[in-house]
């Protein structure tokens, strides 16, 4: 299926940005293979603890944990060339939020959850890895800070919803969100698009 | 039920000092309702989780979640008058502490868990929403480092379960509770009350 | 049984290491305890969080609670004779690690997890604790960055399951597996052995 192939393309980019982001730490080959898994299927831990939906997905499916610890090795590799291919992962990273975020809407779907549930279901796979990448790294997570990134997930979910509910077929909503959200991501990336940020100083009366 | 109206005004206050908290690290739009959500909906969702007690509130109740995106939003329009507000918000965010920690301990308690795990669950409810908002704000949790408040909590739940103990009616000892949890952080805040605090220095020696 | 007995001085030698993380960060008396629970008890129950293995141990065994209470307030009335005890604290803390790792192996076999799982479950139950401490006490977590401690966990978990397939008694495996870790973490921390370092720099290109 479409949309298990892009996951596991998906899981592979966030993993190389999980090990870049632990060797800006200067942290261990171990570091970074724990930070590359954490980044890559933390999403969907977290989502799936939070639905109590139980075995989690690399429980259930331990390859997916012999794909991350294989792209954090071969990152560690191949990082000193890695600014050549900066495109290609920004590119391979938005498909990976706009993936994460179906797959975790339809799984919120089919535990019956509530409309609202079933997109936050979808953020906190999209989203959630990188926050958790951003914690251990001790610093602010990225997500809450730079150009649209959550907002597409959120739209993604909203507009996978919408065709649904307006009985498209659910391959067709697939590729028409995908396509869709990966477009808005990379727009926002070229123009910088940004949503308000809200600055709030207790000596600024 | 009393407890469930002072619960929302409790879900609402709490959110409103989370997107407050996001606006000092001047996080966007999404990050300021994200972190209300978190501090809000946190600590009863990390107690659920830690108890095995699913569904968790807010995906069983997504009314909780409107309630809390709306506080983060009125928050950012309104923060610039907020200081005149101090002080009620300071009434409200100590109503709710105590109002998370026996709701947190009644759900302990119809689970049959053993004495100090209610008080545990009680403290979680109470307290850890604050911890997650500190933590992905990136500060030293605030909570271990000011004038009582895990304590606030500690003594409500002691408190409760000594009245339940006792035969008291479940109303009256949740009423007895709240205001004496109320009236105890309200003194704590007024006259700086702290508990020791352990300073370890490694060079000390 | 010895694996008990043994889970009983990590658990509290874990705790003393959290308490005195706490003080270095000021904490008062209620986040020194906090932080001793959770260095103490949080790698086991990050494991059985993941694992979807409830009740969690403490809610099971409440005593657990009661000893590293025990030992965080011990801590704060002799830490300032602590220094003497360096080396003790050292060994058992090493002994809490290989012990956790093969306490959390032992679950996840128990529950049917494919291998690599198992190998995580030891790891998580070995590591997160001390996580999960530095994250609250907002640093990077020192197990990515220093000595072996986590590969100690590792090589442990492998090991014991290395013995178990070929048949050896488990209580055997288990004395093997502890006596050796113990000795590999020992001499990491003697001849400062490290696993290598990956450092990326933006800027270095």
């Amino acid at each position: 299926m479409l949309l298990h192939i892009i996951y596991l393309i998906a899981i592979t980019a966030e993993a190389v940005t999980g090990a870049l982001s632990a060797g800006r730490q200067r942290m261990d080959l171990f570091g970074v293979v724990t930070i590359a898994c954490v980044t890559a299927l933390g999403g969907g831990s977290v989502r799936d603890v939070i639905l109590g939906h139980y075995p989690l997905g690399w429980v259930k499916h331990p390859e997916f944990l012999y794909y991350t610890i294989g792209a954090a090795l071969f990152t560690i590799f191949v990082a000193r060339w890695l600014h050549y291919l900066r495109t290609i992962f920004l590119i391979l990273d938005g498909l990976g939020l706009v993936a994460f975020t179906l797959i975790g809407c339809a799984i919120a779907r089919e535990l019956n959850c509530p409309t609202i549930v079933v997109l936050i279901a979808g953020m906190l796979t999209g989203v959630s890895g990188g926050v958790l990448r951003d914690v251990l790294c001790n610093q602010v997570p990225l997500v809450f800070q730079k150009e649209l990134y959550a907002s597409v997930s959120l739209c993604t979910g909203v507009a996978y919803l919408c065709l649904l509910y307006f009985q498209v077929n659910d391959n067709t909503a697939t590729l028409l969100c995908l396509s869709g959200g990966l477009l808005l991501r990379l727009l926002a990336i070229k123009y910088s698009w940004r949503i308000p940020t809200f600055t709030y100083d207790d000596n600024m009366h």
